[in-house]
């Protein structure tokens, strides 16, 4: 199968590339650049170098359409949403990291994105791409909206516990703590080294946008209004997300029995691994563990203090957060086992 | 007039000595240290070098008490209350760094800390030493007990809020991010730099002893109980704590009203920083701001979406949340400037 | 075929494992333990969590010799060589992490590390594991010493202008920076986070035992007596060395014909990339690049001023410093492709 | 005495508010910005939050020679001496921060910085700032260029031993690492936290322009040519500068003998610390241990093996390798006391 990636010299780009490269039932057939166009990919991103010959190519969609048979769109916000119509009608799958496909509701993008949407009648086509809670629709799916890589953390650890409706709906807490690498590869003073190295900085306290999406796909699950309170930090490492997510349960619950919720949610879920020891200094959910991995741990904590259950998830931003799930999603589409190409161990250290 | 440090080897120690040392109005007469007795300061604290040749000494109570005026105890949980009472029947003033003091409620200690007071009849002599909320308390007490660094920063973000009444008691989220100095000098796996390193690790995500101070103080503001859901992460850089503080709203409140009320308490204080930009990296408090200096920095932003108030406060957790408030606390209970030795400004970028 | 690891607990043993588990050709049949013994792995290296069920066991050697065809050494200098004797009779091929097989002239083990050898009629049935200067000799071996991280990087960036013949033999200047994990997994004040972060420790000015290996290897091609300058210095970030290669020159030389030096030795070389570009960011070797990879990056300036080369080279100490040369030995001694196992394409950024 | 500060909204610049707004005898009367004119200094410099209301104001040189007995220049290389001249002639002091007047032969400009002097005959008027080597000078002088950082490290650490005249003066190599704080408040890709974070970055192998100043400083000593054979490489810290000297002596020396000619040079010096340990993680110089702080810390190893001694100096690129060696200057300038606001005792751990 021919791969193309439609705006490919970010960090997201770049990581679709790393993966796509070493899939053993794809060929990369093209990745666009409007600055690059012309370049070596190993130009951009370091890691590539004699890993591969590929060029940039000035985006133009009727070529990528005659050569690949799915497309990952890499592009800014309310960027993806103009090209994707052309691509669709053309019959290629298509992939999009951006959020233009991601909320149901026309009427939420003028809300948290401050534009209208383009092409309204797609958003019903587009399925959200968390394989976990829509993995049969996935498979059907021609347009796969890749979730915001804070919303996917989030959305693992909650659903479960979300479903059981046992849950004060109106007084859940996300907090996040991001590396820099979520920011993108363009240099600004806020990601300056000098200004970024050591920061806890809140960044985003209320109003961040992947709130949308973490709202509707919670709701869903309990066909209920769920309201989510969301803070987003970054800190001193390039990779990872931890989300700490506070809930106030409507009745105590024992750990053993959240255990059994977690477990009977995400038992067999290839990329979702329960992170629960008894000791040790590895026995919560932590980003620098899943570092270049797809995984999502989870774990969590029941404090009886204030009736409140933490659940703790972490992932690789830029895997589980975007480019594995991608890739993971592109497995479904084309009917691959879905881990193909995502088996590659973590580092540890690192 | 003459200090002496017991138990000096440590962080807080160290901190204790770099202002100490600086400190116009005051002499350091005598530091203790069971293990490194004999030897040179600066071998253990190496920014001393240059500056003292003050060596540790054996810890001998009856020595120190000849020798001071007033005794910084910087020792474990546990052991300071077995060596406060000598030092309180012979008239020195002290300063305890550790939680032997900080509870009125005897009762608290065997809940949180697993052991049962041994001079509980202390416990009402001891005043808790955060200026901002007992500053004349402190300037008559002959003991105070240094609040904890992660309840210093949450009782001072919170306390202004929780005045007012308007805020649902139950409820009260501080997700804190701390350094790796918070967990001491001693070397253990995880501090180890290789897994440390990169790191946001959930440590305690609940049953954080220091939720039992921060219920008390702030349960003290309204004579209500306040319960406390506080959650501890440990991130990548060695000085600071954020802590984030999600609050519901009993009624819909204006920023600009939240900033009246904030002014209000803290108008007048010599270091606390409302932070409140329109715009810009630095419009949020971060610990990296404050490295080095007693401030803590305040900020916040109001939730619409969900009626929450998110209160963010950075401090220096060796300064403001140990050292520097505890200097604080001398110059008031020395009649001192209160900010005496404490007025250095903090160092950006670091 | 099967393998064995004889002290897996450290992170050399868990980046072997990391490889080996991944290795489509072998089994991992056994890992060995004293501290750890009847643990899980992943509760050690997190990393292979959900990975394997593997366990460590208590170190036996005629059980390990039963079970493995082949058995890679990760014990501390001075411990293999009172165990190789007994594994070497028995027939089982065996990869030596350690220095203990890596000096040819047993009088250099007193000089370098302090203690006799005990096996010196074994020194010389030993090959040195570096594949680029013994490959033929590797495959034939049945005892392998893997080389010292910091001699593979400088060894590597030398051994082309040494050939030459054109260089000061006695002016040679090996600067290295070195990553946390080189100083292994067990906590030590050196590697507490609050004292490393931020650290350029030269912890290792002169005398490094690095010196004896990589004297040896660089003589013995030329014949004649090369004296090597080392210092070490140790840098916040885990995995990683640079080594900047400081070489005078008997004659002028061009940057050309440098080019054609190093493309001569290295040009088929799987793990060797020359990186020379013009301008950029990632113009020049950076051990950030290698994370992960067998990849030792080599590039290099022509200072004019001083007549001076300057080879910079750069690996990951955990891989090309340690266990991915170890595997690419494995390979050789088992007649597989050398790049078995090896292949992953590193992370960027990270 | 009033001082201004032209070009203040750069690191260097802001140093030297942090610096002069606590120093008890002068008074900050104007900070010029081209771009942050209007604005709050503390907008720019968030450590001067509280401590200062000074605004920045658009740069004019007539009002800052009525308003001020002394200026600091803190422009791009080039830029200062197109402005030194009409300030130069007004009679008023001044410290030039850039490289524009550090280099005594004129010719040297279009060598190392590729563009002709405006105003050689200033360069013989200008003292050479480093008040180690020219404090007389300095005490007399009404223009004084400020050393550059990595120049001042290294000439801090060569020019005793090369006093001596025992020093091979064609094989010295001072091989640094520098934080980022370094490469300027300006963000690059190469100051990317995303790629600046885990670095090793040789980024000036050859060539650096600071070779023109320490040659020149260091033949002045012996009155004979040195050649420096300078390597400067980026590292994932913010503040500091280790520089290690590697220099061949042409006879045998003591380590006895070089503490004695170290500690003749350098006995009286109120910022140079000679550090030599027996043991310890602190026993040699380390960037970290000196932030802050106008210290130079230097020490050294003998390697017997190649007749080699290794010196290495470590400062705060921003203190002793600018603003501070800047304010030490005034101190002189101006007849104080040298040590005058730049006592404070550095942090540890940071």
């Amino acid at each position: 199968m021919n791969v193309g990636i439609y705006g490919a010299s970010g960090y997201v780009g770049g990581e679709l590339l790393r993966l796509l490269l070493q899939h053993p039932k794809v060929t990369v057939s093209a990745v666009t650049s409007n600055t690059y166009a012309g370049e070596y990919v190993f130009r951009v991103h370091p890691n590539l170098r004699g890993e591969t010959n590929l060029k940039f190519e000035k985006p133009d969609i009727s070529s990528l359409t005659d050569k690949c048979d799915i497309i990952f769109l890499s592009t800014p916000h309310g960027v993806s949403s103009t090209i994707v119509p052309e691509i669709y009608d053309s019959g290629v799958k298509i992939i999009d990291m951006s959020a233009d496909f991601r909320l149901k509701n026309a009427d939420d993008y003028p809300k948290w994105y401050g534009w209208s949407h383009r092409s309204p009648e797609l958003l019903e086509k587009a399925v959200y791409g968390l394989p976990e809670l829509h993995r049969d629709d996935i498979r059907r799916a021609n347009l796969v909206a890749c979730p915001g890589c804070m919303a996917a953390s989030a959305i693992l650890a909650l659903a479960p516990i979300i479903q059981t409706g046992k849950v004060e709906k109106n007084h859940i807490i996300v907090d996040t703590k991001v590396g820099s690498s979520g920011a993108g590869s363009k240099p600004t003073l806020s990601s300056h080294h000098s200004e970024h190295y050591s920061v806890v900085r809140p960044y985003k306290p209320v109003g961040h946008r992947h709130t949308a999406e973490i709202e509707q796909e919670l709701s869903a699950i309990i066909k209920d209004e769920v309201k989510i309170s969301l803070s987003a930090h970054s800190v001193n490492m390039v990779r990872g997300i931890l989300a700490t997510c506070h809930v106030f349960l409507t009745e105590p619950i024992n750990p053993v029995d959240v255990w059994r919720i977690y477990r009977g949610s995400y038992g067999d879920e290839p990329f979702i691994r329960l992170v629960r020891d008894r000791r040790g200094v590895f026995r919560y959910p932590d980003p620098k563990i899943v570092t270049g991995t797809n995984y999502c741990d989870i774990g969590f904590e029941v404090d009886r203090n204030t009736n409140r259950l933490v659940v703790l998830s972490a992932i690789d931003n830029l895997m589980k957060g975007a480019a594995g799930t991608a890739v993971q999603d592109m497995n479904l589409m084309l009917g691959f086992d879905e881990s193909e190409g995502l088996k590659g161990i973590g580092l540890h250290p690192v």
